[in-house]
Formats: C-alpha cells, structure tokens, sequence
C-alpha cells in the first residue's frame, strides 16, 4: 500500500500517517520525491480497510498494491484447478473445452427433455436449467421450484449429463445441492455473501456468475469467499457486464477470460446468452469466447424459443446448437484443444 | 407493446406474430409504414415475456410500451406516500426533509454513543449504522452482528433517534425488525428476490438502496417486490451508480431524485457517502441533494474516521456535519420545505 | 511513478527495470516488501509515456503519482481564474454565479431574440445558441453558419448579454471569436487537439465541454492543450457523460463539481440541459448544480421547444427559466454567494 | 416514430400531437390502448427531430421506429462493401481476413523499415502506424509529422504493405491522403463532423474507429456522413468502450461484429490493442475477433516496446505476431474464411 501525501504536507503530518502505518502493523518506508511525499507500506494489509488512511489530514490518495484475494490467485496455488462436473466427471479447466446448454428455465417435462436429448445429442457435456428463477419482476414466472429440480435430476439419468442449475437463497441451498451437479450462483448473488459462504460448505461444485458490473477483483473475492469456506471447486463464469451499449442485454467482456486465466488458477466459462441478449449474436460469441480460451460455454437452447416462458429472445434453437458445435470444435483445435 | 417487423417480412411472417400475440391474450393492430411493418399490442402485458416474441422470424425488435411496474407507480397511486420511521415518526416523504447519520458499521459502545450524541446534536432525525455488515472481501471486519443491534437499540434509547441498520438475508431478518426502525437493503442485495419479498412482509418501514448498476425500471420492480408482498413503507436509495469514473466511488445520479419524484409515489433518499466514496466530496452532494428535492439523506459520520473500521474514507466528522445542517435548512426552505 | 513487479522477479529484471527508469532520467528507489518488489521513480515523470515500462519483463503495473496536468492544476495556481466574459465582464469563478440560457441552436432572428429577451428579463447574463452545429445525423439541421452568427451579435446589441457560442473546426474558429464572447468548444470535441490548441492562440474565453466519457483527469488535459497555448480564460463544463442509464440521455455527475474546484482553479459551469435530455428534469439539476457549488449554468431555453429544430425535448420555456431563477438566487444565497 | 401519451391525456391534447405529426410531413395512425394512447407516425422521419415532439403537452416518450442511417444500412445495399486496400489491392470485406499491423507511431526510420519487415514476414497486409498523433496529454510525443508520412511511403516502397494512417484534422487531409493507402479516422475524431465529410471527399478508402462510448447507431451515423459526401470505401473498427473495467485500458465489444454484419455492408475490423492496452490480452482477443467473423485485425507491433515512444504497454513483439498469424489462419479456416 502506498500513501501520497498532498503537496504541502508537513512532517507533522507525515508522522501522523506513519504512525497509523505502525498502528495497522504494517513497516513504513518514506519517500520524499520532486512534488509528493509518499509513505510506502510493507506488510499484507489485506486485513486494513486502506480507506481510513485516507480521511487523515494532507492525504491524497491511497494506492493498494497487493491484490486482495489469496486462494483464488495464481500467486498462491499455481496448478490450474480442474473442477470434475456431473456422472462423467467432466473436467473444466482441463485442455477439453466443455459446452453447457439447456433452456433458461425448467418449464416442464417435455420441453426439458427434449431439449436435453438435443443438447447430448449435439455433443454437449452439461444441461442448465433453472427451477428457482431470479426474475426483475415479481409478475413474471418465478421456476417451478422442487418439482423443476427432480426433472432435472430425470434428465440426468436420461441423459448422463451433467446438472447446473441456480440456486437463488440460503434456504434452498441443500434441496438444490441434493439434485444438482453444479450449484450455479447467478449474476445479482454473486455479492451476497451468506449464499456464498453457505456454498462454500456445500459439497457440490460452484458456478459464480460475474455480477453485471463486478470489477475482476470484486469478482476473485466472491470466488474467495467460496473458497475461503471451504470449496476450492469454483467455476467462474463472465456472462457480460452493464454499459452503455443498449443493442445487446449485456456487453461480453471476452478479454475477462485472458485475464482471469492469468490471475486465477480456476476454470473460467462464458455465457454468451445472457451475454449478448439476442439468439443472432449467441454463435458468433460463442466461437470467440473458445478461440479466446475459455474452457467451457453455458448457453441457453430452448426448442421452442417462442413459448419459453423466459429469456426466450437469447435462446437458440437445437438446430443452431448442432450446427454450431463443429464449429467451435474446429476452433478449440486450432488453438490447441478439444472439445 | 410494439413488434417491429424487419423490412421484406411477408404477409405469413406478420400473421406469425398476429398469432403470437393473441395466444398471449393480447389484441392486435396492424399498421403498414413505408419501411416497416409494426404490430402494435394492447392490453396489459405485464405478465408476457416480451422477449419470446422476438425470436419468431423477421422480427427486429420488441418495444414495451407500458412500465412493468405497477403499485409502485403515480398511476396506480398519485398520493404520495409518507413513511413514518422511529418513535418520533418522523413522515419521510412530506414537506419536511430528514436526514439520517451514522457509522459505516457499529463497532463499540462508545464510538456509536457518542456519534449518535453527535448526530442528534446536529438535528438529525435518525441513526444509521451496520450490525451486519456485506463486505467486497472475506478478510474485512463483518460487523459485530446481534450484538450490534442491541447497542443500536440503547442509542434509540438515549436519542430517541430513528434506527436504520442493514439485513443481509434472509435468516437474520427477524432479528434485525425486532431492534430496527428502518430495514436497510443494500444496494448488492437490491435484486436478492427472496429478501425483497421477505421484508414485504415485515411490519417494519424498508430502506430500498438502488443496485449499483440498476436502471430505474428495475429499481421500482425492486421496489414493488416489497409493496406486493404487503409492505407499502418503502424508501427508496438514491447512492451512486458505477460508471467508467475514478475520482469518485460511485456517480451520484441525482437526476434520479427527479425522475422517481415524476414515476413513484415514495419517498426518495440520498446516499451522499458511497456516493462518492470521499469525505472532502460529501457535503456539497448533500446540498445537491436536498436541492435537487430528496426527501431526506442518508449520509455516513465517524467520530474518528481514520480508525473506521470501514468506509472511513467517505465519513465526515460530527462537525462538518454540525456546520453543514444549517445550510442544508437553507437550502430546503429556497425549495418551499423544511429540515 | 510506482512500478510494482511480479512477485518472483528476479534480480536481474528488477535491475532491468531500474535500469529503464534511469534512461527515462528518473531517479529510482527500491522497496521490497512482502510480496512484492516496488521500484518507486523521483522525477517529473510527465514526459515519460508510463506504459512503456509496463511491457518490461515480470513488471505487473505502472501506478502514477503525479497529475499529469500542470497549468490546469490548483497546485501550480492557488488563486482561482476569474474569467471575465461578455459586454459587462462578469466575472465566472467569482462569488457570483452567473446563468447563460437561450436554444441549442439559432434557428431565425425572430426565435432568437424572442428568446434572448427573455432570458435577459429571467436576469442570465449570457446568450447561448449555435451557429455551427455538430449533429449526430447527415440529415439533420446543421445550423445557419454565419448567418447565425450575425444574429448572435446583433442579440448582444440589443440586450448586453454575453454570447456563448460552439465553434467545430479550426477553419471557423476565426470568424466565430470575431462574433462571440465565449468560444465554447463541445463534448464530441473535447480531444480535438487542432482546436484546442488554436483556441488558446484566439483571444476569447474558451468555454470547454466535458466529453461524454473523459475522465477528470482528460478534461484537465484538454484544458490544459488551451492554456499551454496561450490562454488561460478557460471554463470547464460538466455536461453529463455516458452510462448504462436510459431514462437520461446522460448521467449529470455533479460530484464534478466539487472535485474540480478542489484539482483546478479554472471555474466550472454545469449544463442540465444536455446532463439530463429531459426538460422536466432540468429545473431539479440546475438547483442541484447551484447548491453543489458551480460558478454558473448553461440551460437550452426555447420559446417553443415543440417546434425547436434540435433539441426540443431538452429546452426549458421562458416561463420555466423565469420562474426558476429566483429559486436558484435563494440556493445562492444559502451557500454564500450571489446570483 | 410512435409517440405515446401519458395516462389521463385528452382528446385534445392527442389531437395536438396529431397536428404536430402532421405538420411535420407524417402519417398519424392512432391506437387506443387499456392504459395508453399511442400515435404511430408513418413515413420517413429520418429529417424530423423527434425530441421536439416530446415536448408537448402529455408526450410521455417518443420512440424511433427507423434506423437514422441508410447508405451504411443493409436496407438499402445488401451485398457486402468490399473495400481494395493498397498496392496488391486487399479485399477487406471479402472472405479473406486480412491483419494489420504496426507500432503506434512512427518513431524514426529503422523502427519503422525493422517493424514492416517483420510485418510483411508474418503475412500481415497492411502496416499501421501515426505520423500525426493525437495524444491526451499535451507533454507526450505528438508524432513526426509530414516527416513520419514519407517514412511510411518508403516501407511501402519496401514491402507492398498497405499504409494505415491516422489524419487529425482537415489541414492535413491532402497530404496524408497523398501518402497513405487508408485513411485512419481516430476514436476521438469519431464525432468530428467537418472531418468525416472532408474523408468522403478524398479518394482513399476511410478506416473509422468508434468513439469510446459511441453506439451502433452514432457509429453508423458517422460512416453516413462519409458516404454521403460521396466515399463508400468505409472501413469500421472496433476499438473497445469505455466501461467501468479498469483491468484494462477499454473493453472490447466483440458481439459489435457480429451485429455490425447484421446491420451494414461495410468491413469491419478489430483493434485489441487499443480495445484491451495490454501486450498479454491481445493475442487471445486477435483470435477471438477472428473467430467473431472480423474481416480484418488492426494491432499495434513495436520492435522495442519497452523503448516505445506511445502506447508501448500495448504492442506486442514481432516474434509474439508471427507465433500468433498461424494460430489465426487455423481459426479463420475453422469459420470457413482464409487468412
């Protein structure tokens, strides 16, 4: 942590700073350069909130050096971590790209298995599905609760594929572990800590959804969060982050995943629906997300994405699935992997 | 709702989405532009999933017409809604602008006593300050929890000042309505659907914080969770939104304060702290604010910022507090109100 | 300037980095911490493109300690710039706040002075309105060119009101500073250099726009680019900047204000008119922006903005603006100072 | 255009809306909906600013049907631009990807012929580089000038590369026309109007660049303005907005490609560089671009990027670019394109 001081500063106040320096127990090294005094601090100051250092009279800034997280960065564990999903023990973040796909929401038994027939058909390794939804409004389907997790967990034996589903509260979280493969906290939890703890303490893999406007740092501390309570089985997801731009729901920040790899050693995946917004853009996203190296996708695939009972507008249809896949297979060799 | 048919879409392609439109039980008219085809949809489509309609093919984009919103909307009720919090009921949302202050967290008896001492002295209508405290990351101080709370209750005691205080989830919910006169919902929890829905039954007033990246459409469906669970006391939190800026925490977007005053009936607050994250930026937001019109604010004190065990930054002292409440009266009688 | 290495570097590449610091002719100081290697570097790093170092072997990141701004800056320049401006020379960046109000553009001299008279009569001191405009669309109307600017004067004539008008290019600037009392040079100009730098060689205060998406710290460069050049009669205006909002055309981050006044002495104006696009929002943040501490405002005023040839949704009436500025003298007043 | 009417509007404040509809040239079309009344507006309204429309008594908002564009629209030319770049005629906008590359600026004569050659070696098309530099701060390195465009002209001479470079401002127009094979518009320039009707003049193919926060439509409504005045030979560049990601210098909106090729028959190239400002992101965004369906790349090459006189953080090494270019074809060739 580094502390400018303004211009000006006196070494009253320069004493005064060193002296909180001391007192968060951290070693002071000062240095008097041409305009600023500045007051580097020596120590892991993960645990001071800088920002009190900076109400102190002559401060002008605080500049953290040290990232906050510790179990999620590569500075720690420096192996990639291979999260095994679902019957197949399907290893995400292993050189085998794995594409995750089923509809939005589990609306019933038919639409679902249909739509998991197609998604193993066309060479996919997991099925997404929601049974608790997060909905924006409180008028719109909210998921088929119980009765949508034991479909899935039917489809599962259909299918062999691997189960990610949400889970959206503390009070659900063992009924959603009991069924599902992968634990899926979505985008608007990703900060709401108690969920994340209590995640951490379950015995199923997680998938963290980036909030729509997380930093990286905001995002590897939710993963720590999870870490920290004791499930290292954390599989990140960027799913686009809120801008500007108003063509596309989210704007996918595919430069996320080169960045994560080189800051974490946990698998990283993108959901270029929600990512995008619009079925059109899905494809494209779908092949940049590999070719930028991620090492799974999580798409959304409805039969019938005129009836979904949500989401339907980013929904693709098996057939563009199946004709995609080949595709990305191509692309996932080209830079060397498989899928 | 309008669908906006892409040029070139044939007679077949309309009837499609004729068709959609009256399974979903809406009743349609078509009109013929010169570059487009428009389907327009009357009827009250709050419950449809607008964008189902937009993957049938040749459509190029949906458009909503009708706010999804509904109680918590001036066409519902052009009342304006006053929210009585503390012993003295103070109506937030009248003529008369209240401001609360405190501690990011509380951390003793001590430094809440003599901050609630502070802020009562200032003219301050009610207390704030965090027993439960959501933090970025896991290593920072989480608050001292059900302890906390009691030593909020005994600041209520000693100042009669109204207590607003957080609850992170839903477990701690019952707990915090027992001690609390103001349930706070932070701003990382403002889509956690189960807990909106949770205080909407809660026979306590609820502090609603705007998401950080929450557009005004998803804040007052944020909002009418709560109403339609059965709470109509809900204040809502104007603190900032994340942008590309950074210079300051968050951008205060004060022209929110306006556009909820024209599209709500409830009362609307102001979060000067984090929404600027520095101390040296707060009070001429706080004027901002109460100019602009804000109902009351919400603004962070610390008897000694630069030991806060969090957000010392963005905590002004009990006496830029007590110089800045004169002015803030000033400022609310130029408007024709009170403070 | 602060460059933190990896941790693991070796040596050899911390030598290598003290080494480029020494060529940039800085003077190096090493820390090691616990983590981390900081190579902190003394010397007037402005000149020195900072990211060159960044892609030496193992370097993490490059922070700077220094503004990268000189002139702009309150640490060169204590005392506050006064700039005086139109027939009268009022003062901007005094105890005054002066208001400048008239239509986005000149559209004939009949609407023109209709509006300057009233604008005049509401007690403003300055006539805004473009004669070169800059439109998003080919097709829209681009202004009268000189015409305008004839018109301009002749409404200087008649009422004494300082003339604020846009200048788009460096082939008009002189004949639109031979007509006008402020060149006002906009967002979507802001880091038009060519401009920049041939307005600090005209002889007329320069009114400089925000961009929609600068940073503070690219708006002070801007305005440092004019004041290098020549002239130091520079007014900065906050004029909104993009985000995700949508029921704004741009979020009025009026926290610029305050943080302005603290990095430069140059004064600052605010424009609701463009900060919000909505006329029913304007009133609310022209308060607001008063009561934050600006030194004048800058409102769209049209005498019927239904049939204004731009920006209609965005003018205030003459009834409006007359009503408001007693309102606004009050604010001024509250907060000492005078309008 | 729809209009549509706030709740409670009268029959005559419809009607007024109605005659304003008319008097701008536009078929009303009146729909009576449960809770608004809705205008629709038939005819082409590319001229008429809606805004002004707003503004009437009881608009609640107004909605464009239309694009604004409509030379760079698919609508109106369906097969694709194909834009011949350089002295072998380079087909952008073809099924051939074509990359350029090259430093920042053009720094002296060595760096510039060692950079082209290494360039040309790696199967690269064309050779980027600014003679006329816009820089945000007034202290950095501003480019070489006329001096730097004939440097380009002879690794022309040398290579057969096709020159990129950057114009400014119109008073150099002519003579970086005369040395450049294309002419770059730069982000910040995007919205400088005179500019762009000044390109469309020239008889050099035109490489536009986003503005940081421009949307599809500003952007579209640029490359108009240059076809309008008579250039169809557009070339768009992704560049990366500005978000509130500070990981890195933009972030990079890939699905832009993808919905760019939607709506224009114009090329469209990427720039990781400027759209990630870090050497270590750019290679995986070079491969995810392609893979999105760019025709073309734009990345930033320095010999000696640690030496490099502007944006050295961002380019990458000759050696990382010939590592990179068959990784590319690979993926090119998977999507079914050449490179």
């Amino acid at each position: 942590m580094i502390v400018v001081m303004k211009p000006g500063a006196t070494k009253q106040q320069v004493q005064h700073v060193i002296d909180l320096v001391r007192e968060y127990g951290l070693k002071d090294h000062v240095i008097y350069g041409t305009d600023r005094t500045v007051v580097a601090c020596i120590g892991d100051k993960r645990m001071v909130d800088k920002s009190a250092i900076e109400n102190a009279p002559m401060v002008e800034r605080v500049v953290p050096i040290l990232a906050p997280y510790k179990l999620a960065s590569t500075e720690v564990k420096k192996a990639r971590t291979q999260v095994k999903i679902g019957p197949q023990g399907f290893p995400m973040g292993s050189s085998k790209v794995g594409v995750i796909a089923g509809p939005c929401a589990v609306e019933d038994r038919d639409q679902l298995f249909r739509t998991a027939e197609a998604v193993k058909a066309a060479g996919c390794i997991g099925l997404r599905g929601g049974a608790y939804k997060p909905r924006t409004s409180p008028y719109s389907f909210q998921g088929l609760g119980v009765e949508g997790l034991k479909i899935l967990t039917e489809a599962r034996q259909r299918t062999g594929l691997a189960i990610v589903t949400e889970v959206i509260g503390l009070e659900q979280l063992d009924e959603v572990a009991e069924h599902a493969d992968v634990l899926q906290i979505g985008a608007r939890n990703m900060q709401h800590y108690p969920l994340l703890e209590a995640a951490g303490k379950a015995d199923k893999p997680v998938l963290l959804k980036r909030g729509m406007s997380a930093t990286m740092e905001e995002f590897l501390l939710a993963a720590e969060y999870v870490i920290n309570a004791g499930n290292i089985n954390v599989i990140l997801c960027e799913r686009g982050i809120r801008t500007f731009e108003d063509y596309v729901r989210n704007t996918l920040a595919l430069a996320a995943v080169a960045e994560l790899r080189d800051k974490t050693h946990l698998p990283v995946v993108v959901d270029p629906s929600h990512g995008t917004g619009h079925a059109h853009l899905v494809p494209a996203m779908c092949r940049a997300a590999v070719a930028a190296g991620a090492d799974g996708l999580l798409v959304e695939c409805h039969v019938d994405p005129e009836h979904a009972l949500s989401d339907g507008a980013q929904s693709i249809t098996p057939k563009v699935l199946s004709e995609l896949m080949p595709v990305l297979r191509r692309i996932a060799e080209a830079i060397g992997r498989e899928l």
